[in-house]
């Protein structure tokens, strides 16, 4: 009998739930709505109820290694608290691994969502065959998760990997973190959001104007799509997307040396325009990346990056 | 008979050797000038003398352990190769290891200077107490080191730590390193010139106009002594070095989530001036650092911090 693990990646939006083998095969895969307006213990009562069926449903086929769940936040590791969470409002300071384990009656692995998700490209996606590697996801926020020989960097306070939070613009954007001119601020799908109102004020897209008409509500999505139908002032935004990520990745690369970058979350489906941009300044900023074996790549897990990484820790694997 | 390792400072100015034993005492410690015009083939040959001198010294009295050279610039450290060198011009892609090992007829302990200090200071220095620690160094330029969990952090090539290419200001000034806006073109010796040369010219400090027609040459420690008489335009240009400190170092933070950072090099000599300021954007810039027990201090050892890591190497410490 296989040995496998319940992956959890709990979403500010939706709450995802695998079983994935050893070798890296997901056997069963859902999702439900996370009824975030509920609050946090009811939140985690119904993900530990899915838990637990998905958990029969192996029973038999599979032996249950352990379960990973990928938290959305900053967290105190070894207290397994959820200090602060853009996403999950009110939980601020949640014991979420007691509450958890007080319903499950096993211990479970909680990780940061963007560190399960570097442990996840590092175990089945573009950095199976790298022994370190700094994540970037680009969702409503950017996060980020770093990989050191193997193991995830949780600093000492398990916080480490807010690469979110570097600073690429010094006197840009107001960042909900309290700063200013955070990656977050200049690359997230927020930002996308935030830049594309600012061209629809200044006039300077009829076609996005054209588009929010039809669609009401302005995404990356939407920005994305209109960029690749060639509109100049969209394609400037991911421009500028890829030139705040060249600076912060320069500068990681400058710090860290590590051998691979990975671009994922929803905002890397616009990797073919902001990627130019991107590569254009890492280069000019980073003298150790024109020393060329340096790789910057785009996720192939994509949105199951997380999954995955949160039951790789399940697993045991490099946690 | 207690054992003891020769330590030796490469700088572009002072080639510093030192036998340090292994509780941490200098035995012997003296300088020499680098006579980098005559290139480094001679300036080597010297410098092996030199160490040859200081073991036939250490004989009878203490076993030497090894030696350890902090070399300014980025090494491919597997290969013993200084790649690049601000302070050395000329020595790009010189194999120093191997130069210096065929001159001893020993192996030597090659590493980056600041990589050096920043083992300094965790054997001996703020860092005492601590598994992890960033080290920056202000100098000509800016360097940095990263020690993770008692290890100094090499990056797959050798290159991790060149924490003064994080760029803090995206427009800023180029930097020698091909970027611009560079930690190293806002918080160096050579940038507090650069900033104290665009005071003058502006005319905006008399005090420094005359304090420059006295010592003729314009230095880092003249700004610091006319800010020091509370100069206005020159308090600024520290305050402006501490903007940047803090605003690179609470990128740090949020990437790294080490518990301590320490300043080093000449430049920290004005720690007063700069520091109100780096705390202050440090706190802005990371909600981490406000977590309370991240500390950022000034370097203890100062000018002997890379002397002791470049010995601490030498005895088989961290490597």
């Amino acid at each position: 009998m296989s040995r496998c693990a319940i992956g959890v990646d709990l979403g500010g939006t939706n709450l995802r739930i695998a079983a994935i083998d050893e070798a890296g095969k997901m056997l069963e895969k859902f999702s439900l709505p996370t009824r975030t307006r509920q609050g946090p213990e009811m939140v985690l009562r119904e993900m530990c109820q899915a838990i637990r069926e998905l958990a029969r449903k192996l029973d038999g086929k599979s032996s249950l290694a352990g379960i990973g769940i990928g938290v959305p936040g900053i967290l105190y590791l070894d207290k397994g608290i959820l200090r602060q969470s853009p996403n999950l409002p009110g939980w601020e300071n949640y014991p979420v691994r007691e509450e958890i384990e007080s319903h499950l009656g096993l211990r479970v692995f909680l990780e940061n969502d963007a560190n399960a998700a570097a442990l996840g490209e590092k175990w089945l996606g573009v950095g199976r065959n790298f022994q370190s590697l700094c994540m970037l996801t680009l969702g409503t926020g950017v996060g980020g998760g770093l990989i050191c020989e193997g193991k995830v960097w949780h600093g000492f306070l398990g916080m480490a990997g807010e690469l979110g939070h570097i600073v690429v613009a010094e006197d840009g954007y107001p960042c909900p973190c309290g700063g200013r001119g955070c990656l977050e601020t200049e690359a997230s799908a927020t930002a996308i959001v935030r830049k594309a109102q600012e061209v629809l004020d200044a006039g300077r897209s009829p076609a996005l104007a054209e588009a929010q008409r039809k669609c009401l509500e302005i995404t990356s999505e939407l920005v994305y799509q209109v960029a690749k139908h060639g509109d100049t002032a969209c394609r400037e935004i991911f421009g500028s997307v890829g030139r705040y990520l060249g600076i912060g990745i320069a500068g990681l690369i400058n710090s860290l040396n590590l051998p691979l970058y990975v671009v994922g979350g929803g905002v890397a489906e616009a990797w073919d325009l902001f990627a130019p941009a991107l590569l254009e300044h890492a280069r000019q900023r980073s003298y150790i990346f024109c020393e060329g074996s340096t790789r910057i790549e785009r996720s192939v897990l994509k949105g199951d990056a997380g999954l995955y990484g949160a039951a790789c820790f399940g697993l045991g694997g490099a946690a």
